[in-house]
């Protein structure tokens, strides 16, 4: 599953592929992705806040699309509505990005806004943690459409 | 000045090079940047929120530079703490990308800040805008620290 994801995002958003994201494991709580630091590096020789707000908003939006198959949508649209960030530290090594999957409760009322008006909205939370740290903090919001 | 600072950021953020950013013009009021849809597309056609994110925070980075430099920092140390994003509308075209010098007010502070403590933060705002609408509508604040 998370490597049909990854294909398709390679396939069709080629900052993905140039940022060289790669989604590397899924369970029932999380999705953990990676992007080296030596092409997501900044002035400073950290990484580039830009590349750690994509790695958040992708990864976020890839649960939003696994969620979306979750509960049958053969075909969806969906975008970022709006997202807050805060950079506490800086990243120092190669990212690595933890995405939260909602609470089952958070998934069920999408899942009756999906059924009702045919579209709902989802908040997902992605952390870049480092020595067990959180350097990111993304809190996003996600609008899925069936089509 | 701002060729240099493109150059500047060309050089040591790889992927600023790699979205094709290009810095246009400044002046008193704010600072334009583009980068093609081509290479920052997402999966429906229009502009990835990856994209759109790293072309607002590179560019109100290049404003909170470009400041101190003006306020005639010889170095400084740079990074963005915390940002809000909307995203109102789809980009369907080349992204335009318009950031506004903050006033005179704030960067006044700012400077007393930096006089007295040797550090302070300023808070930027950068917009998309497409078809005389706002698509995107970045906040972010930056923390600015003489070295």
């Amino acid at each position: 599953m998370i490597k049909d994801i990854e294909n398709k995002i390679h396939t069709q958003i080629p900052m993905t592929r140039l940022m060289q994201l790669e989604l590397k494991s899924i369970d029932n709580t999380r999705l953990i992705t990676t992007a080296p630091l030596h092409i997501n590096v900044n002035d400073k020789g950290t990484a580039f806040g830009g590349s750690l707000s994509s790695i958040t908003i992708i990864s976020s939006w890839c649960i939003a699309y696994y969620l979306s198959k979750k509960l049958n949508l053969e075909d969806s649209n969906i975008v970022i509505v709006k997202n807050e960030t805060k950079f506490l530290r800086p990243v120092t090594k190669d990212i690595i990005c933890t995405t939260y999957i909602p609470k089952d409760e958070d998934i069920k009322i999408l899942k009756s806004k999906l059924e009702i008006k045919n579209s709902g909205t989802i908040k997902i939370n992605a952390q870049v943690i480092e020595n067990k740290e959180i350097c990111v903090d993304f809190r996003g919001t996600y609008y899925i459409k069936k089509v």
